[in-house]
């Protein structure tokens, strides 16, 4: 019933009532896109998920504010890069109202039906002038060009971000969500510095639209870190206008929704991930045998923020001392003689393990954990197992690597994906504002 | 009354009644040092902090065991290098056990009265045949050889550390207290991966001596952040052989004692720190103003382990938002207005803040935090403060920074020494077992 059509270069991915528009007014250097301007043609249901950080940026207030009071009505999203407008205090919350009239003007809307987003260095006033161009050039840019949006929203993304799925109901007639989105660094557990905005001509309530895109977030970009920061900016936005004709009201179609949504989430949250600052290794790390999930999720959050674990999996060595420490110290009382570690190479690893367990299955019901097939045992009650280094080290050497621990304690599970830390890391960061 | 002699090469850091080793026995390549013997002509009450971490290693466990029920009669203790004997299992734990005995059979003790330590590699057996040479070498080496042993502990730390003082007394009389420590890497909140041996020739019982080792473990060990990552080995031993004559047994001794101990606890932990791994800047963190200590520490913990702060630091970039960005994500309900961030270069900062105001007073009657003198303030109120990027750039090019933070909500106060996270942080943990 869900057709999935990958986004390709031949592909547009056009959602029927939204244009987009990806143009460059002098926010980078050398002339780079770098201002995104998203329009609907009738007002959308729009829902938010905010960064859980205690310093919020100017759009990030601001949005909050009009999603509670607006959520029914938005009718555009502006998104700038160079500055993330946060921690400038009473000008940063006026610029970021004026970016918004601004855009109300150009398309002749309410400038409550506005929402915008920013990203960049922290603490610089956004320049306003640049800002003004931007929508002027992004107006007359408007169309199907999302491959441009997915361009400009870029800061130190190597590659843009776009995924779209068309879903294909018994009838013949579709729906299409689109997605672009920015990530690359300060990516963290509980939402990662990214920004996403996801579009669909599916009719949504508000409430649907929110509760949908939280459940597709927990699963999605709230399962990847690349070095374990939060930022002041992370948002994703979803806008749902029903210009397809569809409506989302009986639980058949919103289930299917939400599935095609969670892969479109998935997607972009993978794509961060590998295109994670410096990131030269994709690693999928699965714990399973936790005494319940959150135990399981602060294990994984734990090993995949560790810089020890980072480097390890950047020079290719299969050092699971450094795993089995961090789990250690994760605040969870393991027992290493209850542990076993695999690895293998490759990201499809299937549902090893509980994942498919229901959540309160007593662990005495819960089957027998079992070894993964093709993957490498290399730690089993509280001491090395029988391994080759040689094999050891040429799973490391893959571009895509999975790490399962079992905690032999219950049936928690949880699924991150993380990259390993570069000296390319070091070298963006250590010269991100000049 | 208390004379702080600082070791150097023309001094000899003896203390009566002890004799230390530090030779080669194959553990390291090149021929370096890599095994250590301290031993005490006399019985030692003996203390021990140990990693938190729920994985330990072999000797953490031996240790535990034997001061919980010889802790007045310990005589040596004994350092390998190149694996942890961690994540070892049975074997692991044999192993400890034997190099125990082979110590006792060289001094001519009994085999419960020795403790064994071990640093390297997680997950390697310990090279039995290496070790029992080490020991043979080592009793033959046995003298005032501290400079020796401190060389020999080391791993990836580039220089040895060794710390001695000289405690007069009214009547001319002295003890003495020396310590050797290695870090480098995997420093962490909550003990850092680091051993540290501590002895005086002060008389004290063993829990007088667990207690002051504690006390002093608090405020230094504790305090210092390399990466967040925490060891499986982490262990900090104080020794007391009473071969002075000087006993501490009133309180006033012992608060000398302290203080004393606690310097050089400190001196340890800012050299693990300033000798982290490819650290190139020393960073002092203060925490001012948070609504209560435990809260402070977290935030100060939240950034010092921060990616982008430490590669901030690296560049010598005053990217003073990924510091008040860190803040806001330690689970602490910061407030943006409320902060104020002040740097300055150097390391003496005399107690700004809240520090000397006793714990239990309540906010109001707090005398007014005030800007430190000679520091740059860089943000207050919600938004940049009106500084010079000149001076801050300045200020970030120093090799000693210090970050003042002041939260504004209450008068818990923080203390933290960290580093930069640079390249060479990189290299030497992507290429650490080859």
């Amino acid at each position: 019933m869900v057709s999935v059509t990958e986004q390709n270069d031949e592909i547009t991915p056009s959602v029927k009532g939204f244009r987009a528009a990806g143009v460059a007014c002098g926010l980078k250097k050398n002339g780079r896109k770098d201002f995104v301007l998203i329009v609907s043609d009738i007002p959308c249901a729009a829902a938010g998920v905010f960064t859980k950080n205690r310093v919020k940026a100017a759009p990030v207030l601001l949005d909050m504010q009009r999603l509670q009071t607006h959520a029914g009505q938005i009718r555009a999203v502006a998104v700038n890069t160079g500055s993330a407008n946060a921690c400038t205090g009473e000008t940063g919350l006026k610029d970021a109202e004026m970016t918004a009239a601004w855009v109300a003007d150009a398309l002749g809307c309410d400038p409550l039906h506005v929402l915008v987003l920013s990203t960049g260095v922290i603490g610089m006033h956004l320049p306003m002038e640049n800002i003004k161009r931007g929508i002027m050039l992004a107006r007359e840019a408007l169309g199907e060009r999302w491959p441009e949006a997915a361009e400009a929203i870029m800061t130190t993304d190597t590659r843009p971000k776009l995924v779209s799925q068309t879903v294909r109901e018994f009838n013949g007639s579709t729906y299409q969500i689109t997605g672009i989105a920015k990530g690359a660094g300060m990516i963290a557990p509980n939402m990662a510095t990214m920004l996403s905005v996801i579009v669909t001509d599916l009719a949504l309530s508000p409430e649907l639209a929110h509760e949908a895109l939280q459940s597709a977030v927990e699963q999605s970009f709230n399962r990847i870190v690349v070095d374990g920061d939060m930022s002041t900016n992370d948002t994703v936005l979803l806008l749902a206008n029903g210009a397809s004709g569809h409506r989302a009201s009986m639980r058949d179609d919103l289930s299917e929704f939400q599935m095609v949504l969670n892969q479109v989430c998935r997607d972009l949250a993978k794509q961060i991930v590998r295109d994670g600052e410096g990131a030269t290794k994709f690693i999928t790390l699965q714990i399973a045998g936790a005494p319940d999930d959150t135990a399981a999720q602060q294990i994984a959050n734990t090993i995949a923020t560790s810089p020890l674990v980072k480097t390890a999996f950047f020079g290719g060595d299969a050092n699971w001392g450094r795993i089995i420490a961090a789990a250690g110290r994760a605040g969870v009382p393991v027992e290493p003689e209850r542990m076993r570690l695999w690895v293998m190479a490759g990201e499809k690893l299937g549902q090893w393990a509980y994942a498919s367990v229901p959540r309160d299955t007593p662990r005495y019901l819960a089957p027998p954990m079992q070894s993964p097939p093709a993957a490498l045992l290399l730690f089993e009650a509280g001491m090395p197992a029988n391994y080759s280094e040689a094999d050891a080290a040429e799973i490391m050497r893959a571009g895509s690597i999975c790490v399962l621990l079992d905690c032999g304690m219950g049936i928690g599970w949880a699924e991150v994906w993380t990259c390993d830390l570069s000296h390319e890391y070091v070298s963006i960061n250590g010269d991100y504002r000049s």
